[in-house]
């Protein structure tokens, strides 16, 4: 089992209306099997997605679906939100580096519908059955620092599912749903240098994680928030249970001592 | 830029008391700059860290820092816990799966050190300078399945660090910080399958990120409790929080009705 990892040189800058699909496969030769993980900010530009800067504020609100946590800084406001796209990080995507002057970028509308386009455009022009990752850069609770994990997919196996295996003792797997796609945009990242600007690396070996356009995308591997045991950061939980205890108690509500279990409303 | 990632045959099952190094070393022929990516369960079972099955529960009780998160399911509890080794995940790291029979294993003592030992071992034998990665599965929260990620790390940087970089504009990089111990890991498991049991995969290609053996390891890359959003479940904080308004209601404390931003004790 082997694959190789590679930055696609000669991409150049992409603006508003560039035929993506056109352009890569032009820079790079491909074979059956081979994915190429595509950094979502060039899909972006391609897409027109760009708006003023003076705007950035406004448009993390616009592109929030839900607060999930904040915290306060000397010079500004940490916001960890869910974007349209079910991502939960910082500022909702919104990019305010490599960006046009005066402009940031918003992420493509919809991430699965443009690595599938972008699929089909490939797989055309190229006459080869490829897959489509595309990647943004994402912090983590827990841990520092930042990984690349995939905000679209399309032909490519977005999980490798192993539920109901057996170990080697015919014991059942503990690990049953690793995530190749995000595994995969994650090794991407080792060749696509923030500052250098590498926008593509192609993937070649992983032929069996690629199959059909009509794959589940990367939206179903966001988890939904109900599901979810960090679906609000640790401040907010605590102040709205704050708040709730504190009018429980006002209202002459059961006095309750012992643990409580209360199913909070997002 | 281009690396390799390929899974590492013959290396066979790993009792207590194996020399780990000198069985990589003879399994694989490495070169300068080669990093070795190791599931940190062969490097359990070489240090003897196998506890009988029964003691499962004792054993999680036992590995566990502080409860993050937990919630009931059908058949058991999923307690999100902080491990020894400073690592957020479900059940302490103890594993089930591939193990002796009748046995748990649990993580290395300290994973760094563990790395750092096996990392001074291969290039004593090789005579290369290889870097080392230990290697763990685990869920994440807000999207489903597992990647690996670098729970130990020698003779690599486990940081790409670009804080003060700027990008092509000149503008300052929004994400400065890329986990390359976390993505080399992640890159590896798409070669080490689950059931067929390849612990250890070999990185050609990264030598940028290899050097010498006294770098941070992995216990870096974790960021302490304090710092971090979700350092809490969210119902475990508002249920703490739930507490604390209601005591604070009937001790006739300050009656506030506005937003409330408590720091709440861990």
């Amino acid at each position: 089992m082997r694959f190789s990892v590679e930055g696609v040189e000669g991409i150049g800058e992409i603006a508003a209306g560039d035929d993506l699909a056109g352009i890569i496969g032009a820079a790079v030769q491909v074979e059956d099997g081979d994915i190429l993980v595509v950094t979502s900010k060039i899909v972006s530009k391609a897409e027109g997605r760009a708006v003023v800067a003076a705007d950035r504020e406004r448009a993390i609100t616009e592109e929030t679906v839900r607060i999930v946590a904040s915290r306060a800084y000397e010079g500004g406001v940490t916001r960890i939100v869910e974007n349209r796209q079910g991502i939960v990080g910082a500022a909702a995507g919104v990019d305010a580096s490599n960006t046009p002057d005066g402009t940031v970028l918003l992420l493509p509308l919809d991430p699965d519908a443009s690595a599938r386009d972008l699929c089909l455009g490939l797989r055309s022009i190229t006459g080869r059955q490829v897959g489509v990752i595309l990647s943004d850069t994402l912090g983590r609770p827990w841990r520092e620092g930042q990984t690349d994990i995939a905000i679209g997919a399309a032909g490519v196996h977005v999980f490798e599912d192993l539920r109901g295996g057996v170990d080697a003792g015919g014991r059942p797997l503990q690990v049953t749903l690793p995530c190749t796609a995000d595994e995969i945009a994650a090794a991407a990242e080792l060749v696509k240098g923030k500052a250098a600007g590498v926008p593509v690396a192609l993937v070649r070996g992983l032929d069996r994680f690629v199959g059909d356009l009509d794959l589940p995308g990367a939206r179903s591997i966001v988890r939904p928030a109900d599901r979810d045991l960090f679906r609000q950061g640790s401040d907010e939980a605590f102040n709205d249970g704050y708040r709730a205890g504190f009018e429980e108690a006002q209202s002459e509500g059961p006095i309750e001592t012992g643990p409580i279990r209360v199913a909070p409303g997002d």
